[in-house]
C-alpha cells in the first residue's frame, strides 16, 4: 500500500517558550519527538511533518481543558488544508491528548482521508492486547484530560485506571517544579530518572492492584518511557505490553489505509448528509 | 438567595445572516428566544444577557462538530471576562449544544462561579422525574452532537433515544428546505407547523417504541415547541414531563447558588491543583 | 415563584424514647436537625413542617430495612392527607434513608405535587458536580439501605463507594455504643468529634481511592458534619463538594416548582392510567 | 433433604371482594393459585399454606406501587411469626410482585430460614436458561412494579423487555373492564381466552423484537397461562421455556436448602451486625 | 421427583499421572472429590458417574486455555453418548472450569436433558444470596479460565474479584512447587493447610475490599476448603457464604428437572432450527 | 517491516464434501476466498497459506457451537507446529466464527506471535470507525456463535445487533436449502443474488431501526459481500463502511508486529507463569 501521511503536531511554541522536546520548524525528523523510535514504521514510506498551528493559548505546552480546547480548534484549520492540497491519504495527529481530533475526523471523512491520534490509536490497540489497559500520566490536570478522551472514546470499560506521576509539562503554572521536559533530559543524559521510577511502581500498582493488562501512555512529552518502561518491568516478570501513541497512531493510520476506509459517515456525516436517521441510539 | 446571573448566548451573527431568532443588541429579553416563557424564573432577580462572542465558523448558526468546537472556544473568552467582573453568581450558557460548556465549567471553578448548560441540565432535570429521557431534535448533525453530550455527560443508560426531526438550521449546507426558523415563524404566525406534527409523531414514538419517560428539546432554535409539545401529548393521554433548556439552565443554576457549589474541585481542579491523586477511575 | 413546602420528618417518637435530635412538636424550625443551615433557603417562603407519623417500628430511630419499609408506610398517609389540602406544591420528605419515597411520588404525581427526598436530591446534585460521588454513612445496615437507594434510583455507575463510619443511631441493638447522636452533641459541645475525625479520615479514602468527585451524607443524624467536613477537607487541600440532604431535597422542589413539573407520568401513571405502553424496556 | 416449606399468600381479602381465584382459608391446596400445577413439587413433602395477612391498602388486590408497599409490610409480620415457630425451613412467598421480599429475608436470615419468592424466582431460573427474559405481564401499572423489582434484584441487563397484555386485576379503578381474573375463568370454562391470544402474540414479539430467550410472568394471577402459553408457542415453532412463579419459588427454595444456605450475611446483616465493613461499592 | 443423573467428570489419567485426589475407575462415589459432602443430595436418587474422557492434552490436570478446550472437546463425546442412552434426566459435569459446558447444553438440548456445570451452578448460587461474589481460586492460569467464564457467563457485574491462592495443580510446569494436592493431603492428614489459611485471608480481603457477598471455589481440587473455609470466616465474625461446584451443579440439576426445562431453544437451536429470527441483539 | 505470515484455514474437508468455495491444496492463492481481494495488502509479503486441519466433525462446513469448539481444538496443532517453525511473524486464523483463537493467542504467546482471526480483527476496526457495528451473517446457529464472540470479547455495547440472512452453509442439516455457496456461485456467474438483496435490506434495517455505524461480514463463506454490499449501500445514500475478516485479519496482523506486540502476557500468561497476581476483576 502507497502510504503518503502527514503527521501534524498540537502546537507550535515560540522559541522565547523554553519547550526544547521538539523542533517546531527544520528536518522532519526533529520536529518528532523520539523520532529513532518511528523509524521503522516510516522508512520506506512517503510522510511529512507540520510542527502545529501557533500556540495562541500562552507560551507553555497545553495541559487544562480550555488549553485542549482551543489547540484542537487551532489544528482543525491546519487538517483541512492539508485534506484540500489532496497529497494524503491519512493524517496523524500527535499529542497524547489527542486536541481537535474528533472534528478533524468529520473533515477528514468529507475528504475520504483517515485521521488517527494517540490516545484514541493506544486505546485500541490495548483493545487488542487484553481487556483493560492503564494509563499513565505526567499530572493530575492531564490526567482529567485522558479521563474525557477514555469516556468520549467509549473506552471505560476499558480504562482500568489512570495514574499520575505527577511530573507536569513545564508550564508557568507549574513554576519551580520538576517537569516531564527535565526528566526526560535528565533520562537522556544520565539514564536516570525519578519519573522513570514512579512509572514503573504506578505500571506495577496498575496491574496488581487496577487489573490493567496493557499499559499506556498519557502525554506524548512521556512517550520516552515506553521502551525503558516495557524492559524495567520484564525484567522484574511482568510480561505486559507498554504502548506510546506516535507508533500506534501510524500502525493505525495504516490499518485504516490498508482497509479503504476512513470513518464511519453514518457517525461522521458530510453536510448536509446525504441520508438521514429518524431515530438514534447513544 | 440573591440571584446574579449572566446568561450568555452561542454565537453573534451579522445582520446579514439572516438569522432571525434573536436579536444580537438591543433589549436584554429579546437576545432571548422565547423570553415570555422564562419570565417567572428572571422576574425580580438580577440577569443580564450576552449576545454571545462574534461567530469565526460562518455566517449561520451552528450545526457540525467542527463549528459547535470554534463556537465553544469563542465562548470562553466571555466566560473568563464575566467571571472575572465579581458581578454573577452564575453563568447561564444558552444554546442546546452546550458549546464551551465543559472548559467553560473549568474556568467558572477557579472563580467559585456555577456553570450551566442547557443540555446539561435538562438531562439532569430530566432524571429528577424519571429514569428515560428522548431528545427531540432538529437535523442529522445536530443528532449527533446532542449523542456526543450524552456521552460526555455520561448519560448513555438514561438516554432512551434520539429522534431527529430533519427540520435544520438556516445554513448554507441546507439552502432550499424548510428550516427551524422557518418551522418557528410559521407556528408563531398561524399556529400550524409540519415540524411540531412531526415532533408529536417521534416524541410518541419516542415513549411507545424507546421507552422514553420525559421529552427534552435538542436545539435551542426548537425551544418554541415545549409548551405546545406537551400540551398535545397530553391531549392524547401522555401525561409526560417536556423540557427545554433555557428554563432547566436557569432553574439548575438556581439550585446551584443555593447550595453553595459550582463544579467538583476534584473533577475541574484549579491550576495548579492544591492537591492531586496518584489514581484516578474513569 | 411562590413555593409552599410541606417538610416531613420521617417519624416521630415518643419522648421516653430518648431520640433528642430533632423534637416532634413545638415550633418548627425545632423539629428539623441543623435548622440553621436551611434558614436562607426557607426565609421568605411559605412553609410548614410535619413531625412524621408515630412510629411503629419501635421506640427507636430506623435503620434496617424492615424498619425503613415500615416506616414509609406510615408515611404515605401524611403525604396523601397534605396532597389533599391542596396547600403545598412540593412535600419534602425528610430523613436520610427516603423511607416512602418511591411510593409517595407516586401519591404527588395524582395531585401534581413535587415530591423531593434527601438521598435522592443528593444524589442528583452531586451528579451535576462531577460524575462520581461517595457516601458517608453512620452504620453497617443502614449503609445497605443506601446501597438499596443507590440501585433503585441508578445511580450505581456513579456511586464510587459507601464509607462506614460505624457510629449508628442510638436504638436497643446498639445498646452501649457511642451513636451518632453522642457524637452531635459533643461536637456542638466541645467542637471535636470522633466521628468528625472518622469522615475526615473515609472522605479522603472515598477521593483518593474510590475516585470520588462529591461526598454526600447517608443519614440525617449524621448531616451536622457537613459545614465542618468541608472545610476541613479543604484545610488540606481536598476542593470537593460536600452535600446533606435537608437543602438538596429544598432546593430541588424549588427546581421543580420552578419547572413546573413534580415526576413523569410515563414512570409513575395514574390509577388507572390514561393510555398504556405494550412495551417496556428496564 | 426434608424440606418443610411455609407458603405465604400476598394478602387476604374478605368474601366480599369478589376475588375469586384463590381461597382465602379451607384447604391448603385451595388456598393456592393453579395448584395441580405445583403438585408434582410439593408431593411427599411438608408444607403449609398461610392466605396473607389481611389487606389493609383496599378490598381489591394490589396493582400500585403504594398497594405492593403496604401488601409488603403487612406480610412481615406473619413471615416473622412462622420464623420463630421454628417449623419451617424455608418460606415461598406467593404473589408475582414479590411484596416485603428484600425485608422479609432480612428477617429470614436471622433464623437460618431460606425466603423465596415469584419474581426473583423466575428471573434466577431464566438466567439458567439463557441470558435475556422477557416478563409478560397484565397491566401498565403492575408493569412498573415488575420494573422496579428488575432494578432491585439488578436484572436490568438481563430483561429484555416487559411486555402489557392490558388485562388488570379486578379493582376499582379497572371497573367495567375485562379482567385477568375474567379470562381465567373464562379459558377454564371455554378453553378461549383473548389475552392468552394476545400473550402468544406478545411473546412471539418478545423473542423475534426484543431478544427473549425466556418467558416469565408477571403476575401470580396470570401464572395459568404457563403450560398453555409454552405449548402455543411450541406449536409455531418457538422452542422457548415459560415460567411461572408459584414452582420456580418452591424450586429455588429447595435448592437453598440442599444447599444449606438462606441469603448472604453480608448483603442481610443481622442487628447489630457481628463484623462490619469500612467500605462498600454498589 | 424421580430425578436420574449422570455426574461426569472433566478427564480421567493414567495412574503414572500421579493424580491421586479421585479414582478413574471403581465405586462411583471414589471417582467423586469430597463425596461425603454430597450425599445429603445424592442419597435416595438414581446417579451414576462417569470418570471422564481419557486425557489428551497430557498427563495431568487442566489449567491453561488449551488444556480447557480441548478436554471440552473430549467430553462432549462422553455427554452425547448419555444423552443417547436415555437413561438421564440430567448431566452434572465435574470439573471447576466447566470444560465442554457451552457445547453440552447444545447437545443437552436436542435431547431435552438439562446440563449442569460446576462454575455456572456456583455463580447463579451466589447470585440468589447477595450480588456480588468473589471467586477463590488455586493459581494464576487457572483464574483467566475462570475469568474467561464470567464473562461467558455475563457475570461480569456480579463478580467482585477473583482471589489467587496460587497453589497450582500438580503438573510439570509447576514441579517443585506446593499443589493444591498436596494441601489437601495435608489438611486431610494434620487438619493444617497455609493454602487453607490463605483462603481465609483472600476471603477477608475479597469481603472487605473487594465487595464479595458470597464465596465461591474456582478448582473443584480446592472444594474440599468450604466447610473449613465458611467455619472460619464465621468465627471471626463474616457471616457469608461459601459454596462449592458439586453441590451447586446437582441441586441446579434438580431445580432445572422440577421445572422441567433444561435450556432455551432461543438460545440453544436445534440443527435445524425449527423457527429463526431476523434480528438479534447481545 | 518485513511481514512473515501464515493464514491458517478453519479446518479442510474432503473433495466428497461437496464444499468448493476454496481449494484445500494447490496454489495458496486458490485456498483463499476472494483472493482477488486481498492482494493489495499481501502483494510484496512473505506470506503462506495452510488449508486446515482435517475435518473431525464431519464433512461439511462449520455452524453449531460442538463444531467450532471441535474446529478450534483441531487447528491449535497447527498453530503450535507454525509457532515452532520459527518462520512467521504473524499467523492469521482464517474463518468467520474465529475457532480456536483465544487458546491460539495463548500459544503464540509463548512463542511472541501475533495471531489474528476475522471476527476478531472486524470488531477492533469497526470500533475505529464508529461506535456501534451490526454483523449481517448467514444463519441461526452461526449468529448464535457470533454473539457467542461478541459477548467473549466483551464487545456487547458496542454490537447494535446481529442481523440473519438465514443462507445457511451447505450441511446435511440443511439438505434441500438455497446455500450460501449456491448465492456466491450464483452471484459471480449471474451477479444478482436474492442473498444480496437480503443483505442490502438487512444492512439498512441495521443502521436505521439497531443504530449501526459500521458493518461486518460473520460468515467467511459471505465475505464476497462486501465490495457490493458497500457499493449498493452508497448508491442510497449510505455512507457506511462495511468490512470482511479477511483484510481485517491481515491488517490487525500488520499493525501488531509494527508495534511488536502480540497480545499481553497478563491476559495469556506463559506455563507457569513467571509472576502471578494476587487479585483479578473481570
Amino acid at each position: 500500500m502507497p502510504y503518503r501521511f502527514l503527521l501534524v503536531s498540537a502546537f507550535s511554541l515560540p522559541d522565547t517558550a523554553g519547550y526544547r522536546m521538539r523542533a517546531f520548524s527544520g528536518r522532519k525528523q526533529d520536529m518528532l519527538l523520539n523520532h529513532e523510535m518511528l523509524e521503522p514504521l516510516l522508512d520506506g514510506e512517503e510522510w511529512d511533518v507540520h510542527p502545529g498551528a501557533p500556540a495562541t493559548h500562552g507560551e507553555w505546552p497545553v495541559e487544562t481543558r480550555e488549553e485542549f480546547a482551543v489547540t484542537g480548534v487551532n489544528r482543525l484549520k491546519v487538517v483541512r488544508e492539508a485534506c484540500e492540497t489532496g497529497r494524503y491519504n491519512a493524517i496523524v495527529l500527535l499529542g497524547g491528548g489527542d486536541p481537535g481530533y474528533v472534528e478533524a475526523r468529520e473533515i477528514g471523512h468529507r475528504h475520504g482521508i483517515a485521521i488517527t491520534a494517540c490516545a484514541h490509536a493506544q486505546m485500541h490497540a490495548a483493545g487488542m492486547l487484553g481487556h483493560r489497559f492503564s494509563i499513565i500520566d505526567i499530572s493530575e490536570n492531564h490526567n482529567l484530560r485522558m479521563a474525557d478522551l477514555v469516556v468520549q472514546y467509549r473506552m471505560t470499560d476499558r480504562c482500568a485506571s489512570i495514574r499520575n506521576l505527577e511530573f507536569p509539562l513545564p508550564r508557568p503554572a507549574h513554576a519551580g517544579r520538576v517537569s516531564v521536559q527535565d526528566e526526560s533530559e535528565r533520562y537522556r543524559r544520565d539514564q536516570t530518572s525519578d519519573m522513570l521510577e514512579s512509572a514503573v511502581a504506578e505500571s506495577i500498582a496498575a496491574i496488581e492492584e487496577d487489573g490493567a493488562e496493557s499499559i499506556i501512555l498519557g502525554c506524548s512529552a512521556a512517550y520516552w518511557l515506553q521502551p525503558v518502561l516495557r524492559r524495567r518491568l520484564a525484567e522484574i516478570g511482568w510480561d505486559v505490553p507498554v504502548l506510546e501513541g506516535y507508533r500506534c497512531a501510524i500502525a493505525q493510520a495504516k490499518m485504516l489505509v490498508d482497509l479503504g476506509v476512513d470513518a464511519s459517515g453514518v457517525a461522521f456525516p458530510k453536510d448536509p448528509p446525504p441520508r438521514t436517521r429518524r431515530r438514534k441510539f447513544v
